[in-house]
């Protein structure tokens, strides 16, 4: 009886850990993704922007096995308090990962519209805001690994300097297409592009303060909630 | 005993639908801060808009009520099946029907923005866009309510409407800027008015989906991973 109790009792602990694989892979994957998409935009590789944006069918495999796991544990093994928070925790963020691969693939798609027509110098900013965006997911993602909320709290002030960027970005791309009617089509590519990075930032945020209510056990008020209504007159 | 066992099982039942009944409340205040802000937009009302962005924490406290319930139901109650299914599934169309919330906050926020400047007749467009989320947002909601899987999969066909509608839109705003540059600011207000718009058929899907997945117990490969991915020169 005891060695049976300690057989569920292993199970039911290689399971969680299979959960928490399963989000490392998920955030590994979603991360090569990114790069690619955001190398794919910086040298102009076609070829590249493709891999990013094909084949995207991992992270949604994943999710759903997560999720079928996930409800199995919730309906066998009668999880409590912070085992039950990390289950659920999972699937939040699960999902949020599975939006930011979308996100990437459709910025390796944008890139390869964009490596169509003549370079603008303005993709650059594109770019660096992008290279802002990527910590913020790999310290989320790794917030939630090492239930470590101080890495969750980092990453969540991180997400301003992303929404400053884009703010800046948006400016920017405004102030281009009035001096340069010629580049209005591009630039509006460039705009969704910019709006992609802000919801990437937002997601990862959203990651941040999972890993919170799992560590916690308390939802919090979304931080993003302050910030996703811009000033009035503001630019986004 | 019997009568103890009755007892639980009342209270469980009345804990079921209060969950249905908060997502129902949710839906309700949700759609009415979206009629807000698009009639605001349409008829020019600041006073409107503002009704629409402020004093938006009411579906901020349902969703947590909501989660809590729902925790506490999964950690006592050990749900089964479609219990457990309804549950997830609840937590999961509160979390986006607070989004569409957000969106529609945001929408009121550019509609006082755009006020501020002449009117376009562009605006109108984007108007009417706004008119064809409306039903799917309450179709999906009223899916939910009454499990109705035909309901929800007829919220996932109208959403190609919104998908059509606003590629189109984002080809108008392009033609209007090129051909009145004086705009430009105005017409990048209206792109991510559009995109809002989109963002919110999107969530609509999610929440059926959601239903389809309580009413059949197998995820599915989200529908709009086909459609999220414009074809290439597509201009969104």
């Amino acid at each position: 009886m005891i060695e049976h109790q300690d057989h569920i009792v292993k199970a039911y602990d290689d399971e969680l850990k299979q959960l928490t694989r399963w989000v490392q892979e998920m955030g590994d994957h979603v991360l090569q993704q990114y790069d690619d998409a955001v190398m794919a935009m910086n040298t102009r590789d076609d070829a590249l922007a493709a891999r990013a944006f094909t084949n995207d069918n991992t992270v949604d495999v994943l999710e759903q096995q997560l999720n079928e796991l996930a409800l199995r544990m919730l309906a066998l093994r009668q999880p409590m308090a912070g085992d039950l928070r990390l289950i659920i925790g999972a699937m939040r963020i699960a999902r949020d990962l599975e939006r930011i691969g979308d996100y990437a693939a459709n910025l390796a798609k944008r890139a390869r519209t964009l490596n169509a027509v003549p370079p603008l110098s303005v993709t650059n900013a594109v770019v660096e805001t992008a290279r802002l965006a990527r910590p913020i997911i790999q310290e989320a993602v790794s917030s939630f690994i090492e239930k470590d909320s101080e890495k969750a709290a980092n990453a969540l002030t991180q997400d301003d300097l992303i929404d400053e960027a884009y703010h800046q970005l948006v400016r920017h791309l405004i102030a281009h297409m009035q001096e340069n009617p010629a580049d209005i089509a591009t630039c509006t590519q460039l705009l969704f592009t910019a709006k992609n990075l802000e919801r990437i930032g937002d997601r990862a945020t959203n990651i941040a303060e999972t890993v919170q209510f799992i560590i916690s056990g308390s939802f919090l008020v979304p931080v993003r909630k302050k910030r996703d209504l811009p000033a009035l007159g503001g630019d986004a």
